[in-house]
């Protein structure tokens, strides 16, 4: 099948694991029966492939995220690249150009558009191969995913099916209700919406250029930042008549705040913690080195990152934003193409990094204005360009560039290096 | 007056602030007029300096505080160096023969010996003042400060004086009493025995040569090792009959625990932090850069250093000792005679450090079994010296040395470098 993946924006609602750069989906938190962990996006990538060795998955998300996604899933991945942001109708009209322009996907070939970061089981995607398949056949033009309510949530949009069969005409669409409310839709036999869809590649193509004046998907990309913004519901779903909705029984989390992120963690403990008896239902996620300590705590979150500590009563981890938002932190880790870096030091006029390479893995870049870089190699084998002349580089090694001198490095094996910049 | 300050060992009931080479005493924590915060014994020598500019303060302690001493006392104040920990007896009698032999201070001169780390007002030194005069009188050979109780603490030694005048001969001594059994005592009139007695001179230099065989300072000083650790209450005052007690009314705390200290402190939080409008009752000290976000937290106390992270239940953190005495954590601070470093960064084979020197710090060492040591200077000037040449360095210089080279700095200025060690 071919499915989108939609890669929403940064977010602090995880922080301090997430940040401007860093977006939750990337965050290495899930246990993997080899004992490693892997992040949202990782684990999604791996049931997709698992369920259907044949699928194409193509990510939708912005210029800042294609490093990480290149680290974490490597480069067989397809990514429609948003040159800025411009909500989900945008996305996925780019998405679907680039789908028929740049993959050569044909117009009666059926898509399934779907979030990056569901916490779901294989089921899920069996499902999903599904509604590719009803896509295809082509008896509505839309066909949803609506997922069996389990408690009358105020958090999800509904879907009313017009019927209870497997998959059912949609009546109407209703926002996120109240709990009175909500029980009242899910009596009528409503379903949560899930923002999972399929569609021929030819029927959202259509659509955008009814929407969009553009040619194609060169064309559609020069032109995004002029596009406005407008979410797929507003702009397509709501104007469709021909809706069809499928029914999912499975399990569905959507995991975007701490308390329903800890739920979902297989043990209590991430990383250096100790937890003493007298805590009750702690939950510690500690990125740093060092160990957290836990004495006599009840309904606890402690989350320890680089760039700050979270330590909150559960419930009220999901009230995290407005204190987050305003927090003009630096960015102490991020992922590359080549690694990851980590901000060991700054203090004005200089700063220190630590450069974890991956085997293979490139960077180039040249010196700016500063007085000196400077590269202790720490471990690993490599071979750097400075001003266009190649040398290899080893363990204990030290280079040192002046203002302008453009620099390379290729790693041949893992590589760690210690840079330190003096402006 | 003559004051004698014990400082004691390291101890990690303040982890992750004290570890095994910071000792509680020198934590900076307590707010100054300045808005600057001073550790515990620079408070008590700015106390004492400020009621008796006269005094002569001798610090009793081991080796490995010394640099932290003349870092945060400057080079004024005299030290007794322990050659390794014997006790109080052994200590007191080092100190003794030290400002006997050393300082030249007269037998019949008295001596105030107290610990280096409690938390009072201006009036406890008042107080040690009229206990130096007493002790000068010679009415009694030992004279004990007795703190007025404030309650039936299990936690301290109690005095019992014959009657209840200002000045009193001692009746007895009682080790750590029940809570019952404290109340009793209290009714008949026991002082809190806070550790803080004054003697002349000669009077300890007498008790030292009965139970130990020595000549002199220099002599006891190289013998100290092979020297019986005992208290100075079990080898002195146990036997001694005429000793008097002056009572103290004023302050007196013990913050030798998280909850007593934080009592201690002005502000609930120290360094980098956030806490919601829920939060009742939480005290954060952050050393770390980055924030600490406390959400609906009650009664809690979060502590944060490059060493670990602590989140405990205020009562419950009195008992943290088991859980930390066990952990094997690399030093990550230390105070140096010629400033301070951070360890940014180990991985096997190297190590990254920040060296922070103060105006007018030198250092010198020589590369032992290493690649390379790198330094990266970030800020400040100084001179050099590279196996005897000296040369100047500043901002954005880089200094690489092979095995054997011996190396020096002297900072012009307040200097900061990165220093990479590959092995």
């Amino acid at each position: 099948m071919q499915i989108v993946l939609l890669s929403g924006g940064s977010g602090k609602r995880l922080w301090p694991l997430s940040n401007d750069i860093r977006s939750k989906q990337f965050i290495k938190i899930f246990k993997t029966e080899t004992g490693d962990y892997e992040s949202m996006v990782q684990r999604v990538y791996r049931q997709i492939c698992k369920v259907d060795a044949n699928s194409k998955v193509t990510i939708a998300t912005s210029e800042t995220q294609v490093s990480a996604i290149h680290n974490q899933l490597g480069n067989a991945v397809g990514i429609s690249v948003e040159p800025c942001r411009r909500d989900t109708f945008p996305a996925i009209a780019l998405a679907t150009a680039y789908l028929h322009d740049v993959m050569g996907v044909r117009e009666d070939e059926a898509v399934v558009v779907c979030p990056v970061d569901p916490y779901v089981e294989d089921d899920y995607f069996a499902a999903l191969k599904q509604l590719s398949d009803l896509a295809e056949k082509g008896t509505a033009n839309l066909t949803l995913m609506g997922i069996e309510p389990t408690y009358p949530s105020e958090k999800y949009g509904y879907i009313i099916p017009e019927g209870k069969e497997q998959v059912s005409v949609v009546r109407t669409f209703k926002e996120k209700p109240t709990e009175e409310v909500a029980k009242q839709y899910i009596a009528e036999g409503a379903l949560w919406n899930g923002g999972v869809f399929a569609y021929k590649l030819g029927y959202v193509l259509n659509r955008a250029h009814e929407l969009i004046d553009f040619t194609d998907y060169n064309d559609l990309f020069a032109k995004y930042e002029t596009l406005t913004k407008i979410s797929f519901d507003y702009a397509v779903v709501e104007h469709e008549k021909s809706i069809a909705v499928m029914r999912f029984r499975g399990q569905w989390k959507d995991l975007g705040t701490w308390n329903t992120l800890v739920e979902a963690m297989d043990e209590p403990t991430m990383g250096k913690a100790i937890l003493n008896d007298q805590c009750q239902n702690v939950h510690v996620i500690n990125e740093l080195d060092v160990p957290v300590l836990c004495m006599g705590l009840k309904d606890v979150i402690v989350s320890a990152s680089a760039e700050g500590i979270l330590v909150s009563e559960i419930e009220q981890s999901s009230a995290i934003k407005p204190y987050v938002d305003h927090l003009d932190q630096p960015i102490m880790f991020a992922e590359k193409s080549w690694g990851e870096y980590h901000v060991l030091d700054v203090q004005s006029g200089s700063k220190t990094l630590k450069l974890n390479m991956k085997a293979g893995g490139q960077m180039d870049s040249q010196c700016q204005a500063e007085k000196s870089r400077v590269w202790t190699i720490l471990s690993g084998e490599g071979v750097a360009t400075i001003n266009g002349k190649a040398q290899s580089v080893k363990a204990g090694d030290v280079l040192s560039f002046a203002q302008g001198t453009s620099y390379g490095l290729t790693a041949q094996t893992a590589l760690s290096l210690i840079e330190t910049v003096v402006f």
